[in-house]
């Protein structure tokens, strides 16, 4: 049984051994249920180094179960949400934001992932009107779903726009670390001390094997949070052992390391693809993704060996996704498929 | 840092290390995720084995989630679930059966945790009167919420009746390794065989990390549940490492062992339990929880000592669960707390 | 077509003729709907002579949609609502107030249809449990659905323990005219100063063609109901036609009139029910509704004559409405036919 | 008090004089509430004799009730309903379809305010894909938003399209009767004839006072809506008195005088509005809306003696609505105060 090297998703990577460890060493033993134990707490502690204190941390399974619980937890269901056309909130998450938080969402066009000030401003001539949902947070992707970086100071602008408003600012953190190894930053910079409220941090995509958090950086929007992680079937009664790989991952540069790597392995991929002249890079190369527009007549011949997802079928442009477990080799194989596509 | 050896809950105890061993074993390179991999293959085989053919398994994280989303795919948000009133759907889910589902608890009081065709008879006046949630779903917890264990012909007995009258059968599993041991019998000589329609099959409170299973013995009812599990925030990305864990805990007889063990252990305790004059067992002893008086003086001073919880403040009446992990000696310490607390 | 005059329900009478003459007054040209206009303003000034200022008035169409809408306001889904088990709320909505609210009903039994506090006690145990819904509000109706009146007294004891408690009271009044002219009170003197927070205002059952109202005594629980009656689909766009019924129903002393005929009428009723020797009343009758016992032999030829509901199989246990538009011939008629039947 | 007559919906009109004398005709004695009365059963056949039997139709009380609750009929949560950006669905009922069926609503823009197959197309991809919600619903709108109106042959291509890739057809008739009356057609030719599955059937804009239907021409798809009516808080007590609105609207032909008398004036206004240079229309007049752009500068001063909506504030578009009771009168003040505006 041969695993499936590729580029398909950051989803297809295992679980970084470090992390396996951590969970054998939270092995011992009885502890309490639900996260009323000390990994639990050392786990949150270590967060607090990330952020800052006074905030809340709740660990969940998906990073949909944590977009969707985060916003539920700030929204009245006759609100709406604002997000990009192509924001996985939007797209990927079978309507569960919509279903569980009862709210609209509204989508502006992104041409690079991001949105702006300007996406969100129309929104606003709904307040008051009964007939219409009522604008309350804007969501964005860090990194985007097209693999850009917003800088902090795009996300304080945003920020400062949606406070001005009434608004929250939500991220979207699923590969955060990624970001943060881009800027070349620490997590707050671009996140509390930027104006985020709610933030999706993901672990899964960049070596765990089952862990996604909320963080709440206003306590008072989270006060009733652990009912509606509970409501929301994301209770995790062995909770310490997702808490002590968040406490692995973060508590060190495991976190760091493996989002560098990724990230590396993504300009390498994108370098190789640069010289191959049927082929084009359609997306700044700033996280662990590629997106190239490669020729229906070739991308049928590389399919029959690799799989990933065409992002547009105008194009067709597909993505091609990094991981912290990535080698140079899978890279080398995937160029040599593409040259010998284009070649014949 | 110690850990809190008790009797509080089965899912107080760790992970079983052959569970271990098998999430090592899946962390071989690249997967596909969301379950398009072998290890979830395999699992499913493993399942059908103990099933039969035919039927649909689905991995989902939290006995909560198995429960409202195996409910969910086969309800009408108008229609109504009748359980006991101890059903942990009804007392501890908060309120995600009705949050989720849409549907009304209709539940009936029960005095050894089972419920019997008389229970249900009553709802059905409802059929046909708009005013009322419509009875669609008969809901039995095996082994129950007190410990006590349905026997084959008491849950054919139920799912005749239901199915006579248009109703389906769900079985919340999350112990049904203890009651399978118990009965000294094959799962689907209880399940399958005895007429249940949809059963949540629990994995985490028996050894398992994290992992509980959604299953449809009728494929009718769950041609769709694919959606509703993503929409609930219950598919996995790395599903292989629950998968995986599965297919350990069933294909040999890990399960077996482990509830054999739990059950023993509750015996034991139970066995000790009963030489002291002061404390009076409730419930007949047939799975892993033992539920005893304990005059509230003497109360005090264990719980002082030990974390349990108070299932009824008349009596005191309390729970203790055993698990796999419990220890004889577990239970001499705990048996010497309590004997000391009467003596003084 | 001959109309079926008889006791099934006091909503199978029709409009007083003031009324309708007033939605005539109220069709004159163009006025903004949704509620913009000066009919509309006008019933609210009525509403606020009735019970004082400072507070909020929204027009709904039927009273499931007051009740489950005003709960809506003042909950989130992971909160409950206790009322008793026959409740409307519990019994006749189809499952609205969970589904729209998301919340769980906790019921408590009751004989005479009214609750108390040592009903209410048992569930603040739930509080901080994030396995349990979170008690938030104290459903009571008024009249009960057996009949019987809340007296002020009784109303003032649990809002004062609701509220040392952080619950809110909310009180169904489909059928509130009929207590305050029982009670020979103000409506405010049994709401508001008795210390109900939302009240479900009803006008349909006592001679309006369409309307009832939700009342929050509290502005702070309203800031955003104009946004949950729209998603509700309560929100009507003609409003002054049900505006101006709730305006002539209360600008002078036609809902008082018209309650009090029917409460008489159901003594009457009453009074010569009691003569029969083979029926017997359950319920004091304090409202317009009669309770009675009717052997299963007498009660199927009454049935061949007259529909009505039968409120419980065991007895069996029939319920008769009267009405505003019941007449005194009405009585003798049904009198009439429970004499032949019981006689032969 | 004066009414305020004028352009800004057709709801700010009244009652037609026939309607509430129709309202006072079934105001006589007791009938069964709920819908279980004459009136009722009349009223349906006469929706049979326009559009042929074997349907079901049910009466509702609001337009947003009877789109949301005729989609939350055919469709499970993790479906998508498809519909122009400006449909009344999209933009004006506060977010109550997603919250009310939980699904999601794909839009597309729109420049005559109809859609196409092509429209629906790309959604076709999403099918079987877990990720995304299930495309099930395509909604148009007849008369559109801008006034525009389809026709047959433009319903039956969606139709078509749409049934051979498993969807339905959902019309939106708010405004039936102008499209009717326009069209110079019979319902059911561009309606059940053309393909449609499930129709919102207007009233209330045109004449009546309270009332709306949803009509099933699929009787598989509406065997449970009496349960997701009265759920959905849409099943009136003394229904007779809605009814007996629509029997009067349809038996005759008074809803086609009112349609004609409305779309009339429509056109009316807007050859008047065409000689007035400064204005220009932007949308065919099909039916009771002109849509026209007027400079910033002059519509301030009209919107000092008018109400309107602004439907663009590019351009600015205002939306000008006509309906059954709008008289020459009317349009002659209005364009008196447009010309007095520009010219100034």
């Amino acid at each position: 049984m041969n695993s499936k090297r590729g580029f398909a998703s950051d989803n297809n990577s295992g679980i970084h051994p470090r992390i396996l460890k951590a969970v054998e060493r939270a092995n011992t033993g009885h502890w309490m249920a639900y996260g009323d134990d000390p990994f639990t707490a050392s786990a949150i502690k270590v967060f607090e180094k990330h952020f800052g204190n006074d905030l809340d941390v709740y660990f969940v399974f998906t990073g949909t179960g944590a977009n969707v619980l985060g916003l539920r937890a700030v929204t009245a269901s006759f609100e709406s949400i604002m997000c990009t056309e192509i924001a996985h909130l939007n797209v990927d998450e079978c309507g569960a934001p919509e279903n569980i938080t009862g709210c609209k969402l509204k989508t502006v066009p992104t041409k690079d992932g991001k949105m702006s000030t300007r996406d969100v401003e129309p929104f606003l001539a709904e307040f008051g009107n009964e007939h219409h949902t009522q604008p309350r947070v804007v969501s964005i992707t860090q990194a985007t779903e097209l693999g850009t970086v917003y800088r902090p100071d795009e996300i304080k602008k945003i920020a400062i726009f949606a406070h001005e408003n009434g608004l929250l600012l939500h991220m979207d953190g699923a590969r955060i670390s990624n970001a943060a190894a881009f800027l070349n930053m620490r997590f707050r910079e671009f996140t509390r001390d930027a104006g985020v409220d709610i933030l999706s941090f993901g672990g899964t995509k960049n070596g765990m094997m089952i862990g996604e958090a909320v963080i709440f950086f206003n306590k008072n929007l989270s006060q009733k949070f652990k009912y509606i992680r509970k409501q929301g079937m994301q209770l995790a009664s062995k909770m310490r052992f997702i808490s002590v790989q968040f406490e692995e991952f973060l508590s060190g540069d495991l976190w760091l390391q493996n989002a560098r790597h990724a990230n590396k392995m993504a300009r390498l991929l994108a370098r190789e693809i640069k010289n191959i002249p049927e082929c084009k890079i359609t997306q700044k190369v700033e996280s662990n993704s590629v997106f190239v527009i490669i020729p229906r007549q070739y991308l049928d011949k590389i399919l029959k060996k690799y799989f990933f997802y065409i992002w547009n079928e105008n194009g067709p442009v597909i993505r091609l996704m990094t991981s912290f477990d990535t080698r140079e080799g899978d890279i080398d194989n995937f160029i040599d498929t593409v040259k010998k596509a284009v070649k014949n």
